[in-house]
C-alpha cells in the first residue's frame, strides 16, 4: 500500500487550477512504491502520476525534478515533471510536497532477458552522457564515509565471519581511490524494480530520489549486480555481458575503468549489504519498508571475491 | 514530397554521436509538410522526427524550439525537441539547420467532430496559459502592418468587388485597437492540418514556425475559422460552439474579448485571405507550395459580415 496521504478530488481540482492541464477527470491511488504516496491523475489533457513526498521536503526536490526534466529533454526515458503556471515542478498539496510527472507505459520485470539487459545498459550510458550538461550538484549520501560510519554501528550485531568480511571489504575500498575515474550524474539505485520495460525497450527509469553526482562506474556496478543476479543469488554471465555490451556501445569504458571494475562491483555490493543490514537492525520508526534479505549482497560479495571473469 | 535535402545514414550517425540517443537503427523520409525536410529517425532508444530547415536560419530556431520545449514541459501536447550533449536543440546537418523532436502518435483530420473541436479548443487555451511563463519574445510578422503593405501590392490585381472588400476590411481593422485584450504566446496557424488527433484527444499541435507573441483571441479566431468551416465554406455552428466551449472551460474569455470577438473573426479571415492572394499572385521562386484557394477566406469574410450569432 502506498497511499499514506489521502487527496480528495475537490482539493486536487483547486491545486490543478495552477497548471495548464485542463480539468480533472479521474483520480486513483497506486499500490506500488514504499516511500511516497502515488496517484494516477487523469485530466481532459492526459494522464499523469501525482506523487506526494512523505519524507523529502519541498526544498529538497528541485535537484531530482530538474534532473528528470533534463534527462527527458535529452532523450533519456524517464518520467517528465510537469511545470505549473508559475513554472515550478512542485508545490504543497494536502500538507505534503507534491509533483506531477508524465505517465509511462511499461512494467518492471524480475527476470530480464539479455536483450532487456542490453537496452538498460545502453540507456544507463545515455543517462551518464546526458548528465554532463546538468548543472545542479548532489553529494552521494551513501558513499564511503556513510558505510564506514554505519559499519561501526553494525559490527557488534554481526557474526564473526560477517564482521570480518565487512571489515575487509571496507579496508579494500578505503585502499582504492576512484577520483581519477569519469564522474557525473548517477541514478544510484538502478535495480530491476526501478526500470519500466516495454518488450525489449526501456520505457523509463523511475525513482530518481537516490540520484547524485558520483563515479559513473559505481552506477554500472550497482546495476549489473542486480540485473545479472539470478533468483538463487548467482550471477548470469550472459546477462552481465549483455548489460555491459549495451552500455559500452553508447559510452565505451576507459582503460582505468576496466582496471577498477572488479573492485567497483564489490563497492556496489558493499553499499547495499550495509543499507540492508541497517534496515534489518535499525528499522526506521513508522517506515513501512519491506525488509529485504541482506545476505543476498553478502553472498554476492563473497562470489565477487572468488570471481576471475568480470565479463569485460 | 518533402525531402528536399538528402541525409545519408553515415552522416546522420556522426551527427547523432552528439546526442545521448543510442545508435541509429532506421531512417525514412516523410512525405508531408511543404517547407522543411522531415525524416523519421529510429535509434536503439526511440523514434524521433528529424527536421532540416530549408528556410529558417540556425539563429532563428531557438524561439520556436525553446517554445515547444516549454509548452511540452507544461503539459501542452506538442513535439518535444531533444537536446544534444552540448544542450543545444539544433545544429547543422547536411548544410541545413536541423533538430530532432519526439514522435507523436496521431493523425490530422479534415472533418473534425464536435468532441475533437472541444478538445482542440481546450488545448489551445492550455497553450495560452502555459505561454505566460515563456520568456523569449517574437513579433507577429503577419500583423496589421503586413496586411496593409501587402494589400497595396494586391489592389491592382483584384476585381473591383474584391478590392473594395479588402479596403473595407483593412479600414475596419485599423479602426479597432486590441491592445487592451490579453496577449501572450500564440500558435498563429492552428489549422486542422497542424493538429494530430488520437480519437477525440489531441495527440499534439505541430508546426510552430508562425508562433509569436500577439493577442490570444486572434489565435482563437484563426482556429475557429478553420475548425468549424465545412468543405462548402459555410460555418458549422455546432463545431464553432464546441471549440469555444472547450476553450472557455480552461481559459474563460473576458467581457472585452467577447465584445471584440466578431471583429477578431474577421481579422483572422483577413490575414489568410491576404497571404493566399500573395501566394497566388506573387509565388515564391523555387517554393513548392500547394496554392490554396484565396476565395475561401473572402467568402468567409463576407459570411462573417452578415453573421448575427457568433457562438458565444
Amino acid at each position: 500500500m502506498s497511499v499514506y496521504t489521502t487527496v480528495d478530488p475537490r482539493q486536487l481540482e483547486d491545486w490543478l487550477a495552477g497548471y495548464s492541464l485542463g480539468n480533472l477527470v479521474g483520480l486513483k491511488g497506486i499500490a506500488a512504491g514504499i516511500t511516497n504516496t502515488n496517484y494516477f491523475v487523469t485530466t481532459t489533457q492526459g494522464r499523469y502520476v501525482l506523487t506526494l513526498f512523505e519524507a523529502l521536503a519541498l526544498e529538497e526536490l528541485p535537484y531530482y525534478l530538474a534532473l528528470m526534466s533534463h534527462l527527458a529533454r535529452h532523450g533519456v526515458a524517464c518520467p517528465t515533471p510537469v511545470a505549473d503556471n508559475s513554472d515550478r515542478f512542485a508545490s504543497m498539496l494536502a500538507g505534503k510536497p507534491a509533483c506531477l510527472v508524465s505517465c509511462l507505459d511499461g512494467a518492471d520485470t524480475a527476470t530480464p532477458s539479455a536483450a532487456q539487459c542490453r537496452a538498460v545498459g545502453a540507456m544507463q550510458a545515455a543517462l551518464h552522457k546526458a548528465g554532463d550538461t546538468f548543472t545542479l550538484r548532489m553529494k552521494n549520501p551513501r558513499g564511503p564515509r556513510w558505510w564506514s560510519q554505519s559499519a561501526h554501528r553494525l559490527y557488534p550485531l554481526l557474526t564473526d565471519a560477517d564482521r570480518a568480511l565487512l571489515k575487509e571489504e571496507i579496508q579494500l575500498q578505503d585502499s582504492h581511490r576512484f577520483d581519477h575515474l569519469p564522474s557525473g550524474v548517477i541514478h544510484a539505485d538502478l535495480f530491476r524494480d526501478n526500470v519500466l520495460l516495454k518488450g525489449d525497450a526501456v520505457a523509463g527509469f523511475i525513482d530518481f530520489y537516490y540520484a547524485c553526482n558520483d563515479i559513473l562506474l559505481y552506477d554500472v556496478a550497482i546495476a549489473v549486480n542486480d540485473w545479472a543476479r539470478r533468483a538463487d543469488g548467482t550471477m548470469d554471465d550472459a546477462l552481465a555481458r549483455a548489460f555491459l555490451e549495451g552500455y559500452r556501445k553508447v559510452r565505451p569504458l576507459t582503460g582505468e575503468e576496466e582496471n577498477d571494475w572488479p573492485v567497483m562491483l564489490r563497492a556496489g555490493a558493499l553499499r547495499f549489504w550495509v543499507s540492508r543490514l541497517l534496515d534489518l537492525h535499525f528499522p526506521q520508526a513508522g517506515e513501512l519498508t519491506f525488509t529485504k534479505d541482506p545476505n543476498a549482497f553478502r553472498d554476492l560479495l563473497l562470489a565477487h571475491r572468488e570471481r576471475r571473469d568480470f565479463w569485460l
